[in-house]
């Protein structure tokens, strides 16, 4: 393998370990940005000549504008996107761009331009999320009262909506927006000027390069500032969560796509067909999405580890923490676009929900709670008298609310006419009307309070 | 290994892997407490009747005073401790025990039992963690002007101060504590009063037991509630990343005890020492703290992975989010606690640390940066100039501010006598006094402020 | 938290976190016999006189009668296993107990305990996965001929064997069991001798003591032997990698035991009833299964990031090797033995699963392939034919075998009536008959080959 | 992100999520060397005739002249390696281009062709390996007498030699290479043969195909054929511990290279110097291998995790086998290469490592060591005398064998002038001798044996 690679001999192998401008190359948005801040500042208090200041504010403009038409260049000897740019920018604009790396150093500008760089996938990732909520209650809203089988153990338990199923995944999202929320602003701190680890003779402004990149103010402590990456963690924590959610609404469309299941129709978009077997979908989207929870947890694990132990300040090791950051970006949004597409167009097969729901008895619950309540019988009696029922309908091969009311009263004197109302699946899920029940009422409310959130964020 | 255990068969087995009670009895204050809230609301709800709701309640105190008292009982074939109390409860109060689990369920229970645990374990974490605080300012204050190597790559970078360096760790613990007071608030909604998974059809009142239990609100979605872990993954998520400052300042003791370094002195409660070699001190504890957060990282990493894929609503593999949060929470706290008193009670050898930062040509950026600065000398060709200084003083064998000003206006012309300024260590760090910089003065800054937030925090 | 308990203060801490006797005691076994070893060798090397050897040999039997009498006593100022029995020794035999410690240290001997009680958990990981092996293959053998549908991506793909299905996992155990016998093999070196880390001046036999504990050999450097936890590893990793296969086939129960599948009645030994729904059983060991898988990962990756970067040679983090070591086996343990009683017990509907492949058009591709091999039509015309075919049967609401010739002719006048030999689930499966194919012949071939390994290995 | 990318909606989505071209294009030797054997085996048994047979193998040779000339084109609609292939052979050669996919399915086609690939990786990292031996054993054995202190807890324990210490790591590349060899045994099965999950009804002779492609046998279960990926995770577990092991002997040299330790000087080839610091040497190399272990560990965390819980057979979720295994083995290459150089031609500083090794009373073993075997002195009592003797020594500014002979004799009787003997770090290290110790001759031994074994291994 690299008999042949590294034949030139150490000096070979340690350019290639060395070099990041295969992957940091992603954050040259974000390094025009911070140095055209910084040079700046740098005139405005006089460190760098006013004229100075605007031509290397100008020759980074043109940098980027070539950027932008060409890409990067991939010139491993210039290690990294800090040297790539000043490089070009000496060509472009001659010595004087030496001057822009006055009170500054490759340490606090990489960590400044990839708190940038996430700053702005939080924000990318948000606007996904919201796309996928919305998927969600749109289609909660057109379901508010379709029943499913609800279950625990995968076994049926109790009917629920397929409206107030969604909504759980809505409820999920709001916690990982408000996760990736929480990261955002604890990442807010430019580290900017913190220069290589213990800042810098120069009379710099910190407030004011902060300020210009969005920052909500400048880290208070330099040592930590250039060897930070909780950063990157918390974003990738945030994404290992989301992925860990997305997982399991995919493992639900994958087993309700199965044949013994038929609860939905998979978008043709989304799922792969077979020339041969013309009625199967494979829902290769959605088993990709379960799949990149593992890489994205594994990007997760890996910068853990690679922080783990480090002395203070800038080690090497912290270049590894780009890589699964970009991967893991890459995975989730991915993730989310295929995840909202499946939600929004996927045809759930409502009447083999509630055939599914119908069969297996989950009404049962119903007819114990409403021996509890209405003819006050003890918990654990109304359990006894409940599966005796169960236990006769199914010798019966009937659903329970098909046996006859004597045929009930044979089991226990108690039981009136009335039981019916909570016997069948419509009765159960219009009772359960509790805050955050299944009741198509409340996933009418659910629904509303989403909608309100959602137009707030706006 | 099961040939003996196992000789009964799959029913021995079954009760084995399916008995929780050898863990989650960590969980019997909230049980009650949760019972408690719930049997209040069933009575004010008119749900059952007061007399029964007191006589639940007065049995639940004498529950948990026998818990208290003689801990709890770890009878297998009762399961879990819903299971436990309730068994005992009936034993006290007879039939009318039964009424409690009136419009609950074990799912709705055990995941309200479980929050309360972890928004609990939070608030002893974090008050661990504002002791270390205080402990780092204190030492930092102390040796706020204290000057030590900075480093980068572990090689001698630049002077530094120490206070500087320990407040560093002080802004890591910042974040631990915010991203514990988010864990706190994201967690902080009642799933009580989701039962099974869809909500209950008796009138409940979910305000209400979570005000009693110091939740925020309900939670909005019943089948989101009973299967969402989120709050203990964000938990682990906190303690990882805790974990892992740690470990970095556990690495610096152990670097800093080793003979070559020589920085510190260990206090003997928390290091080991040797009978045959009573000049050595193991940094036991250190180690053991570097260690750890290999374990509490693996915690985290075990309950994403039993996450993954798990359809809604409630599985019994979440059974498993309990050890791993229960391990991590010993071992951070005693990793907190350990290095409190690592940073309380070390001798910092001040005169090794001084001495290793003025070896190394440590204040080379300073020399660049006075030539920039005062004679205007681009970055480069300042770069360039304070090489040549460098290798004579290496030639000569003498520190940088050693060397005859002729010896320097040798190297270049431009250099004048108000160099030395810049090139003793105590000259280095004292200039470096931009906004989080390791000028004593900032560090004091740094201090002050710590300081205010830590009242503010009381 | 830590306020009550750590009140004495650092000295506390120390001795709860340095304390490893909580979980290093189920080392006895190991830790006696590896001193009898050390000892008797001491002995025949003249190291000790024969009188000293003995009295400490009897000495050891005697602390080892009372550990299994009355368990190990758990004093944290003794620290560990080791000095437990030390400490115990020197009060049964007096000050001649300390002569056993000549020319040994901590660090050796915990290396070489804990591979010991390595070595026998894979011997009895081992004995579990046979007796799995066993139930796999005789119900294999049982249902050699039942039909049950081949899943690709969930969905129906192929009619299959459940004897060929059940054959996959047989393999799976059997790549696990020569992974646990690498990791035996690999582990079985002894590190007694290598003394703290550089080898002893005492004239030792380290082959007389590798031979006495079972070692094939002593471990070839000293330094490596005690800084080494690689067999721990090793173990974790074919732990880790058993606990996914049995995921995967307590995932396919869970899925199996579902109302819309139904594929099978789980054993009531390892599932849980519900007294309301008395037809539900839900499949707790298998989930349970399933979420350990997680914890053993998770230990596995708390392992590796603990030894991740450790200079040698014997540093304390090592001690956080043995509680993920315990957890793990714990766990792996109880999953083989479920996982053993759920394949033994559980009842196959193999009605329904014939009546899941039949539905689906599994045989489609045996059309393409008769199509193909019969009429030497090319692949890609094939598949374009039977498409035909498929979706002329779902529009007639009828299985591929009961469209009579004159249909199938119109859509491919080059069919014959032998088609139907390759149309019904069971002439499927009975022609795919390659080697390793889930033809009832070759599955009987894979039963056969499995059970004379199983006998072999006696 | 998506907003752009994906606003075609689903289907662009679809498509990027479902391609694997991008990575598996790394697969196309492998690809053609399967479709090769498969179709010669094709024509071998009668399958295909001769003239289709030959035609198409001739197709795929010069399908592989235009990769290995322009690359392997990359059509995300032709989704994997295997469709471009197949249609780029298809316009070479025409129709009969698809009898090649007779008796064959993409999913045990990817499943050899990446087991190949692995295979292949495995022997390239084996040599790669055996590189770094070599050095270690030359260095070793030129280093076989050199002084070092030999750490415990990084605290000075006892003298060592280098060569010792460097043939612990000779060690532990050992048991790597042990490992990748068991992985390798264990992967060397074919799956070809095996068809889409249930085998197939054409007359096809696995053996054939096996033994063309290298492999020990076929596969004996189609199912787990296609649905196995352990061999992967074999490869990424071993990949793992090297890792960890190549991590820790970086974190030496990032230790050793410090400036208060002093131990190496790095070769300039594997370090970045400093303009402004020349005497500066920036161990990034190491500090890279040191980090990439966490990344090599996510991507065996990762593929675990994808493959937890997946029920058989072939699901999409195995696409995400090969990113990890890339990558890692990408990760792995590289360390071992710049470990290798690192070793190879790193300057010892062997006076800074004596002179430390003679601070810190190493020798005080030895002395308690010769109490006991000259004076027959209880272990214990020969601690105690050791401990006054050091500290005398430490009183007196001087190192253990600088006591002159009546102070040692004032603090035991019994001590005579044969102690010197053991009281240099020369006669330390000479006197530990028992197999596997650090004495120059052991060291010898261990290297000659190396020697021996990597001979052997040609």
């Amino acid at each position: 393998m690299w008999g042949g690679r590294f034949a030139e001999g150490p000096s070979a192998i340690m350019r290639e370990i060395n070099a990041s401008i295969p992957f940091d190359k992603a954050l040259w948005r974000q390094d025009i940005a911070a140095s055209k801040a910084h040079v700046a500042m740098l005139g405005a208090q006089g460190i760098v000549s006013d004229e100075d200041a605007e031509a290397i504010g100008n020759g980074l403009d043109r940098v980027a504008e070539e950027y932008a038409r060409d890409g990067v260049p991939e010139d491993w000897d210039l290690e990294d996107i800090h040297m790539t740019t000043e490089s070009r920018l000496a060509e472009l604009i001659g010595p004087v761009a030496g001057r822009l790396h006055t009170a500054r150093s490759r340490n606090d500008q990489v960590a400044t331009d990839f708190r940038l760089w996430v700053r702005n996938a939080i924000d990318e990732v948000d606007a996904g999320l919201v796309a996928l909520q919305r998927a969600l209650v749109a289609r909660a809203d057109e379901h508010a009262a379709s029943i499913m089988p609800g279950f625990t153990h995968l076994q049926t338990a109790q009917p629920v909506t397929l409206g107030h199923h969604l909504m759980a995944y809505y409820e999920m999202i709001r916690r990982d927006r408000s996760r990736f929320a929480d990261a955002r602003k604890r990442l807010n701190e430019s580290p900017l000027g913190s220069a290589a680890l213990a800042g810098t003779g120069f009379d710099i402004d910190r407030e004011a390069t902060a300020t210009a990149l969005g920052f909500d103010r400048p880290a208070a402590n330099s040592l930590d500032a250039v060897s930070d990456r909780d950063f990157a963690l918390d974003y990738l924590m945030a994404a290992s969560q989301c992925a860990l959610h997305l997982s399991r609404l995919a493992e639900e469309f994958i087993i309700w796509a199965s044949q013994p299941f038929g609860f939905v129709r998979l978008p043709d978009s989304l799922s792969t067909g077979s020339s041969i077997m013309p009625q199967k979908k494979n829902p290769d989207a959605a088993e990709l999405v379960r799949g990149h929870a593992g890489r994205v947890i594994g990007c997760a694990t890996a910068l853990m580890i690679t922080m783990k132990g480090l002395p203070l300040a800038y080690s090497k090791d912290m270049q590894d923490d780009k890589p699964p950051v970009f991967e893991a970006t890459g995975l989730l949004a991915l993730s989310i676009a295929a995840m909202t597409g499946m939600v929004a167009d996927s045809e759930f097969r409502t009447e083999r929900m509630r055939q599914a729901a119908e069969l297996g008895y989950a009404t049962a619950t119903d007819l114990a709670d409403w021996l509890v309540r209405e003819a006050d019988i003890p918990f654990r009696e109304a359990h006894h008298i409940t599966g005796a029922a169960v236990k006769r309908a199914e010798a019966d091969g009937v659903a329970l609310d098909q046996l006859p009311l004597e045929v009930l009263q044979e089991i226990d004197a108690r039981i009136d006419e009335h039981v019916y109302r909570a016997l069948s699946v419509d009765a159960s899920v219009a009772s359960r009307a509790s805050y955050g029940g299944t009741a198509p009422d409340q996933v009418r409310m659910q629904v509303a309070r989403a909608k309100a959130q959602l137009s707030e964020d706006e």
